[in-house]
């Protein structure tokens, strides 16, 4: 395709997105399809010949649009935000149109020192310490396995070097919280240390906080027995609830044990952009690596998540490798990324957190948070306030975790009637919801903070809620 | 940012690389930039208000265009070829557009549908047997960490599941080639076997290709000290001479002991595209995984690394995690791509795929393969051809490896010269080349494949390469 053609299919392109998204509000939030609907509309052969750009452009609203959920929809209350701002899919567009290889420092220096600026922005808009230096991974789950990574080689003093995780003499023990997000314990598995090496520590019963003492109960117990404790992933912000893990306390316990803190903030970590919420992160500052998604609530496209370390030469010493064809003069001046990741090359991923935070402005993006903080405290007053229904966790952010309790029904019953009226409010089309289990049991968790969702969307959901309870008894 | 903001600043945009694609051949193909030059031209805090997108656009010309070497410019023959196809680019900006979020099927069903499509596409366009299934990953480095650790899990019986690594009472062994990327010694690295337990596998002096005795060999004195070959990873089309290790050969040592091969074709896969070339691959079809990167050669834009694997199942319990709340009623009859790799989230990569092949057709990618083929074997027979050239290696694809040896000069001092030719030839801008050793000697590698490139821009490259070490003597 030569550069006029796509001019030509740009502009037709960037018309369709500017449509498709004044158009989100009025289309079903949920996906439209059956397993196996969007493959049977597809050719099972690739085309020999090019296709008119008309042709694929039509296959977007016929194909595509009906098979994802709008998670950019005003109604949007599923799983996390997943919040694709105008102005960092801009940045996506030039990433890609400026067609640049991140390999080394000399492939593509302003690749890699935008994203030195702007992580080191993003470090001091969080109000953390200088010395933490981060980079852009793809999800909280690669950084997660990356922190598990650095924290095996600093408890096994760099076994990877030598005999490796199965030279060693005493396991190396992973804690952490029972809510923590499904990417820990996959992460510790995936990083060798093995299921039975890792705990999960009690939390406590009203908050689903981690429980510090039980974390120093279950160290000393390993110690005891001649095992290691190597790493704490403090869940900041849990995936069902946003429990908080209390950090201060948690660094105090691992540290007696030489420990590494990995604090997984992947959803919450957009908090940190406001000081007054920053007491929930008391402790973070001193951990050893720091975990968050831009790419959720704050609204930078995916993908874009920063981790961040505090001690950046261990990390190259894990990650490492510099083979005669990516030597260069001036290694000792840059920073390389390939020795901060699992990946060589990287796309130029900065781009879109310097366009979204270069056009939207940090102020516009704090108040959007604070009005989503406001929405969610205003939603759980609602649901507190009325009989039936009742809020089952702390809402220390924007995600509200709920249950309607009609008289009598309990167990198993209660469980039905909790994911009936969750479908019937999703099959509506006008909003869309998911359910979690606590304490053995299915809420429905209503997760604000779609960049399209003011207060009049959360009063109407509640209407909604309200309505579809009565109707699914 | 709003849709009727972002339509102005969007239209601006693509004119930007409708422009910056069509000047790119006049460029200096190498960043024109000092360590640090691009962090001191942007200021150390991110803006609180929102600034004029022009100003931003204005960026990309001062800050970002200098500040990339131009893997797009005609004149590009460093590293391999990483060329972003404007078809391909289109679709990664309806991605970013559309603004889905994939984490399950339920969450983009069409993401995860898609994605099936192209990858079935290119393994049958690839002359790949139907079992092979294939996901996206972002580069063959992570592509290559999931196979070795799809490879520990079956070679110890699912130890993560228990004790881990530091369990296993005999330990697991890999292997590959001394020439294979500098991503496979840290995959297995990362997947925690071990330095100790990482053979390199004796190659063949004159193709570089490894030798299936020495394998044998190597194999056979670990089973006799009691230890497990778990892994071999193939390199097909090794990074320094594009050397194709033996894949038929080594999947019958590899089955003697139960290890698994991966095959690493990071670069060389494009090739399979070709039917005439699958010669190389011989075997392929029979090993355990395979990847490849059509964001290399083909030009699928970054990231777009494939991962093909026979035994899904297996994979599956290697990565799966599968929480309440990312439960479903349909889980049973569709792909789940999350237990594919190592991110929870991805971005709808599958449709820079889909763009790609149906805006360029299969047709004009495959004789765009072949042209550079010839370009390269035009290109060796000319060096071949003038008294003190030299060609390192053999050209099995795209990349000539050569050298100048002047009459008399050895050793260090043909090292210098080696250098200062190539960086004589890459100071004048009209051409980029790299570096490697080979046999503890530097060689300069042309890598042919920039999708602009054609025979004119080789053919001016050889008048250069005579004439700068005409004066570098």
């Amino acid at each position: 395709m030569t550069p006029e053609e796509f001019r030509v299919a740009g502009h037709a392109l960037i018309d369709w997105i500017a449509d498709h998204r004044a158009r989100v509000p009025e289309l079903p939030v949920a996906a439209q399809v059956r397993p196996g609907e969007v493959r049977a509309a597809l050719p099972s052969t690739a085309p020999e010949s090019p296709e008119d750009f008309a042709a694929v452009l039509a296959d977007l609203d016929r194909v595509v649009v009906p098979g994802v959920t709008q998670t950019q929809h005003p109604g949007f209350y599923g799983w996390f935000p997943s919040n694709a701002s105008l102005a960092s899919v801009l940045g996506d567009i030039a990433s890609g149109g400026v067609g640049a290889l991140g390999i080394t420092w000399q492939s593509a220096p302003a690749l890699t020192e935008v994203e030195q600026v702007v992580t080191d922005w993003l470090r001091d808009l969080c109000g953390l310490s200088p010395e933490w230096k981060g980079a852009i991974q793809d999800t909280a789950s690669t950084a997660c396995l990356v922190a598990m990574l650095a924290a095996r080689e600093r408890a096994s003093g760099g076994s990877e070097h030598r005999g490796g995780l199965q030279a060693l003499d005493a396991p190396l023990i992973a804690y952490t919280s029972p809510h923590a997000h499904s990417s820990v314990p996959k992460a510790v598995l995936l990083a060798g240390y093995g299921a039975d090496n890792l705990r999960y520590v009690d939390v406590d019963p009203v908050t689903y906080a981690m429980d510090p003492e039980a974390l120093r109960r279950a160290m000393a117990a390993d110690v005891a027995a001649g095992r290691v404790p190597a790493v704490v992933v403090a869940a900041v912000g849990t995936t069902g609830t946003t429990a908080m893990d209390p950090v201060r306390a948690i660094v105090d316990v691992a540290r007696e044990h030489g420990a590494w803190v990995h604090v997984d903030a992947a959803m919450a970590g957009s908090a940190m952009l406001l000081p007054e919420m920053r007491h929930l992160f008391d402790g973070a500052d001193d951990a050893d690596s720091i975990s968050w998604n831009p790419h959720k609530w704050m609204g930078t496209v995916l993908d874009t998540s920063l981790l961040y370390v505090r001690d950046v030469d261990h990390l190259v010493s894990v990650m490492s490798t510099t083979p005669s064809y990516l030597r260069a003069g001036t290694d000792d001046e840059v920073v390389q990324y390939k020795d901060w990741g699992i990946p060589l090359g990287r796309r130029f991923r900065a781009l879109k957190l310097w366009f979204h935070l270069r056009l939207d402005g940090v102020e516009a993006i704090r108040e959007r948070l604070r009005r989503d903080l406001e929405n969610a405290r205003w939603l759980a007053e609602q649901v507190e306030a009325e009989r039936g229904w009742r809020v089952l966790a702390p809402v220390s952010l924007q995600t509200v975790c709920l249950v309607h309790e009609p008289e009598g029904l309990t167990g198993d019953a209660l469980d039905a009637h909790t994911l009936a009226w969750m479908d019937a409010a999703n099959a509506t089309g006008r909003v869309f919801l998911g359910a979690s289990q606590l304490d053995g049991r299915w809420m429905v968790r209503v997760s604000v903070g779609a960049e399209a969702t003011e207060r009049a969307d959360v009063e109407e959901l509640w209407a909604l809620l309200r309505e579809v309870v009565a109707t699914t008894r």
